[in-house]
């Protein structure tokens, strides 16, 4: 354990009891109570004014950084967050918490529906970006921090952040938007439509009603494939793997696998199957595609994004195809066009969507600088 | 019908059943006898200097031009195909077969075994784009036609005709290589692992021996989801699609389709698997992903293509991410570096890979001007 090591970290638990105790959700419906699972890391400071909200992309958790009890591997953005890394826990207050809809201790469609006793399946209601937003708000609000340093996140973690920006402008100094746009095109709706009709093409699916019997493992196999073929970039790809044969010298002429990635894509998809509810997949995939960052403009960027008045920083990636820099450019001039303090970097990589989470110095040095400035410029709300 | 399309065609079988009448495939197995699809339009002149053999993509056919009897739709080139045509039947005499390994006519996995009586399934051998390309030489001898003024494909068509001038240099005039490259990047088979894994996930599949009972439709209507995903471009997914809502004014907050780009995908895909046979889906791409043009020069495809004597045209579309243009550039750069005429034209478009099919005016205007210069050019062998 290196001295940028969080060391070992745990999981917390939060389920909100106290009237209003439900979530009125998007499309009309409640969802209550809701427990949300969260981590922290660094200490808040004694005016509450260092802390950070990080929001995590569609398969990640709480668990952004250190290590859990006995695990190898440390979190998902562990490089990025720790003492001296870019979000400095020697400075700053960390907290990520797993969104609702997911599989990691929030509720979501694998949690025990209270009401029946059972678990949720797909009678858990479809939740939407916004919903997410405001369980995370009560989250804050418990933690008693009333204004945030930044709120940050890749992918889909960066469009939760902008939509904070939005529902929330009082209570925070910073938008950190990595690796993001502000609403699904027709392509990207098309490929999570896939990984959906892939999950519930599996006969194990059942209707979404399969918990305690076999996953539809198959489904979300196949959906996790054509995840990582859109996280990475076609150059990283051929850097990686190229024509590599796997094990042989010569081309197996069967079906079994004779390049590396197809075993590659075989055995990232074997784990995550392990580790990842497939309802879960369908409803955050869901979310995402539902998501429009204009419809608070009636359909107009620029209108929507008004309402926002903290700083920005939008980071995105020269090879990223998954959401592609053109994307966050219009995102950075639809929030120019309001006169708010924008940042924007374009990462020169080859690691393709991934690179949020690989690309970690130059993004690094990025943050660092601009946590900085933005801990300087913090205004405290009046109260 | 208008005075540009050819009418009524009919599909023509040509079964090999003369010794040798086996092909002796690249995998060291034997196939035979086969049967070929084809279909041709146009008159054979009288020294058999006019023919143009033409190859399909992955899930095409040997009805390129023309309409079956009772059809209302014409072969899939047909806007390419035709008297007056960029392929123009007043002119030329057009040929075009089904691929071994297909199902369309040709001896594929889907063809009753000579030996048992019962459909191959997967004891049908590995067939590669050599073994296709061999196949349908027999043909072009059958037809007595000893030197083609022109192959000519897209996709797979493309590296089929590519490895065509490699095989048989002294057989033809000219090659057109269309929206294609010379081997599959890491990328590339990725997307056809994804597929195949959909086919092979299926339980309707039975391991390959589901002739005469339910087909894997589920597994291989993903399989074409994907593959239409990377026919098209974003843009083009854009400009068709975004994010209009089909039949709905609102999102509909469950798992059926809201988005027009998701009842698309439903709605193409149903259509293939009526069409196509999932085995065959599995031997085409597997063999797609085998090839490399560059195995001949050991992996330096300027000397693989050193065996070649004839003049290259070569058309690429800038919005094809599938087969991107980049990769036909280092097609170009390998034929020229062999002092071989070659024409390279990139064609600016937004319709992806799907432009060989529907970008119709500037591929035909060009085309036609290149075949009368080769017309001009044609040079008989000397018999």
């Amino acid at each position: 354990m290196d001295s940028t090591s969080l060391g070992t970290v745990e999981t917390k638990y939060q389920t909100f009891c106290q009237p209003p105790h439900e979530l009125i959700l998007k499309s009309g419906e409640k969802l209550g109570p809701i427990t949300q699972a969260y981590e922290t890391y660094g200490e808040l400071n004694k005016d509450k004014s260092n802390a950070i909200l990080v929001f995590h992309a569609l398969t990640g958790d709480a668990h952004a950084a250190g290590f859990h009890a006995d695990a190898k591997k440390p979190g998902w953005w562990d490089p990025m967050i720790g003492p001296g890394k870019a979000f400095d826990t020697d400075k700053y207050f960390l907290i990520c918490a797993n969104v609702i809809g997911g599989c990691k201790g929030s509720t979501g469609p694998s949690s025990i529906n209270p009401k029946t006793g059972k678990p949720y399946g797909l009678s858990f209601p479809v939740v939407t970006l916004p919903d997410m937003v405001e369980a995370q708000k009560r989250l804050i609000d418990h933690l008693g921090i009333k204004k945030l340093l930044c709120v940050t996140g890749g992918s889909m973690g960066g469009l939760l952040a902008l939509k904070w920006a939005i529902d929330y402008p009082d209570s925070i100094q910073s938008t950190i938007a990595i690796a993001t746009n502000y609403r699904h095109t027709a392509q990207q709706i098309a490929l999570h439509e896939v990984a959906r009709q892939a999950i519930m093409s599996d006969p194990d699916w059942l209707g979404g009603d399969y918990y305690g019997k076999s996953t539809p493992a198959r489904g979300l196999s196949l959906a996790r494939m054509i995840g990582h073929i859109t996280y990475m970039s076609e150059t990283s790809m051929e850097e990686k793997f190229g024509r590599k044969l796997i094990g042989k010298e010569k081309l197996g002429y069967d079906f079994s696998h004779d390049f590396e990635v197809e075993s590659y894509l075989k055995y990232r998809s074997g784990n995550f199957v392990q580790r990842f509810d497939a309802n879960s997949y369908l409803y955050l995939s869901k979310a995402l595609d539902y998501f429009d960052l204009a419809e608070d403009g009636h359909g107009k960027l620029a209108d929507a994004v008004a309402k926002a008045k903290c700083d920005f920083l939008v980071i995105s990636f020269t090879s990223d195809w998954l959401y592609p820099p053109y994307q966050a450019k219009e995102l950075v001039r639809a929030l120019k066009s309001n006169n708010l303090d924008v940042t924007e970097i374009l990462i020169n990589t080859s690691y393709g969507h991934d690179a949020f989470l690989v690309e970690v110095d130059n993004q690094a040095r990025l943050i660092k600088a601009y946590l900085e400035r933005m801990n300087k410029q913090y205004v405290k709300i009046q109260t």
